[in-house]
């Protein structure tokens, strides 16, 4: 297979750990006989430093016509302090989730045995624990109009959801449960939001499509604690875009695995894998960053793609090196730890 | 003193620990010389039940006229399966909040040495955690303006904030944070809404006031992480409608004592006072459910109304019951398990 991958490396350690990705992904392709073109473009707070916008245009037609789109990290602490000003790298997130029509974030959160013990929830409550976020991507009230009233005194964020969009996003839930375990739980708070209650209805409608999907509706004030309190009773949930801000980073501390959880966001066109992690501007340069979350991210891409195999080939050189203890400083445990390229290096030699 | 308190036993197991709650309030007010008269009135399932109104004005005339009211709990199964029903019992519990101007939901968390391995979280995780969130409660999201467009099939809830109301409730959290740790954290998503870019500024244009006091802002998302990693690193936390309604529920499971949280929602005039949990309708009728919840929140109905010693009593009483395995069987960790009345007439004399 041809492959054209935008590589959005962004900031911090963005650029490090996407380099591991590559050099494990090139490996991959070698051995299975792909042909990989990387096409680099600017993003985040180093894109505002050289042309003045979080995801320039130039950028944007990168990544529309790439196959997939292979990010980083981005944010920098220089940009941290006033929220509201308007060149901030997160705007260029939403800018491109918006532009690339990226509704469907998949965030799964699964346990690696070896990491148990990292996580504050005791063992027995998250052994097993495999589950899948969908999560809506592309409106809500990260979308809808905001604005001022009363000379600055009222604030209002609106959230507006069609049926449409909806039925996109839990259309790929039901298939992703299908492939699964069969159990599908909608997360909303549909004892008060209007919206909530439209995305139950239109999941309820779609039940008779999937007969063989078990559905549960939940509230998302009892998902927050069940989370914490038997994740492992979930499998795949889809919510919509602020619920699902909140509880896939829930989630994802529970696991323990947190430098190791990859996402992607899918489009209708194109689609992105990342890692959850962020930018880690502490730690930019030092050659201490974990680079298998990115790893385990282009592992999705690949996949998606339909080349299971490639990404299993990726999957399994990480569990290999856990086991190998061939790990960065966050999980060495007071054992050796190597460096984010020794780890790539090692990953890429053992495809 | 004396005092007028509205009883609002509600639904399932609300009017056995409201019982208890009496039980021991009446054995302080006699100890320290006070006067309650206890003014029953309907809400929930049950006021459904009799007049077809989740919060009758009748129930809303003797709230308003009240020193006080003490809550049990509402809800019923025959309402869950269809959340958009126009009579349920949270509609109630909505339009109470309103109209009595609860604007200020008080949810502290806090450890029992005795229940630390109850948590989900590991122990070095929770020890010393004892935090409390402010929610707002009369505002956002939960009372904007809601409804559909184009034929039903898009459906939109504005979340609306003033000034005013982030002052009235940051100004609550300011001197709670000065008669605690004077750690304040404002939990937002400042990066996104312009209702969290108000909530903001407000609360930073407050700081002045109050220069003890140090304040930090955290976003949502990062919270409902390290809620889970590290509870014990906040204090006082003060917070939206609809985040302050994921986040306290959150909270609730890390401590490991969810069946003793108290909690208060606070208004101009009146306040009320009820346990966190549900009505835990399985449970209705058998004496088995915990009213040490209720009992303390009582007390703090006691504290609010200056009464420091009054709830100190009742907060010994239930420590002394814990350490002497006077509980229910969500506590008796194979041991003896006493009834709900049992527990409640132990209280009682032990004040
Ligand atoms: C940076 C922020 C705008 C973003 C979001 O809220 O979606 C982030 O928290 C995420 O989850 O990717
Ligand atoms: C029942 C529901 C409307 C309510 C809320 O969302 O406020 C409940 O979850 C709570 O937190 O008291």
């Amino acid at each position: 297979m041809k492959l054209n991958i935008a590589l959005l490396a962004g900031d911090g350690i963005g650029p490090e750990v996407i380099d591991q990705a590559v050099k494990v992904s090139d490996a991959v392709a070698q051995k299975f006989g792909h042909e990989i073109t990387w096409k680099p473009a600017l993003t985040g707070a180093a894109a505002i430093d050289a042309v003045g916008e979080p995801y320039p245009d130039s950028t944007h037609e990168v990544c529309k016509n790439a196959d997939a789109v292979l990010f980083g990290a981005i944010g920098h602490p220089k940009y941290d302090n006033d929220p509201s000003a308007p060149v901030r790298p997160e705007q260029g997130l939403l800018k491109m989730r918006k532009k690339l029509g990226l509704f469907a974030n998949v965030r799964p959160t699964f346990t690696f045995p070896s990491l148990l013990d990292k996580s504050p929830l005791k063992r027995e409550r998250i052994e097993g624990t495999d589950l899948v976020f969908l999560r809506e991507l592309t409106g809500g009230i990260y979308f809808g109009e905001k604005g001022r009233k009363d000379n600055g005194d009222t604030a209002y964020d609106n959230c507006v959801y069609t049926r449409e969009e909806v039925q996109r996003l839990a259309k790929k839930g039901f298939e992703l449960a299908m492939t699964r375990s069969k159990k599908l739980c909608c997360v909303d708070k549909a004892n008060v939001l209007e919206t909530s209650r439209l995305w139950r209805e239109t999941v309820q409608a779609m039940e008779k499509d999937y007969p063989e999907v078990e559905v549960s509706y939940e509230f998302v004030d009892a998902v927050a604690m069940r989370l914490v309190q038997w994740p492992n009773s979930y499998d795949v949930l889809i919510t919509e875009n602020l619920f699902g801000d909140i509880l896939t980073d829930e989630a994802s501390v529970i696991s323990g695995s947190m430098g190791l959880m990859p996402s992607a966001s899918m489009g209708a066109e194109v689609s992105l894998f990342e890692p959850i992690h962020g930018s880690y501007p502490q730690a930019t340069g030092l050659n201490i960053a974990n680079p298998m979350a990115t790893v385990l991210s282009a592992a999705m891409m690949f996949e998606n793609f339909g080349l299971a195999e490639e990404g299993k080939a990726m999957r399994d050189a990480v569990n290999k090196a856990l086991e190998a203890g061939v790990v960065t400083e966050d999980l060495a445990n007071g054992g050796k730890a190597y460096g984010t390229k020794e780890v790539g290096d090692w990953l890429a030699a053992n495809i």
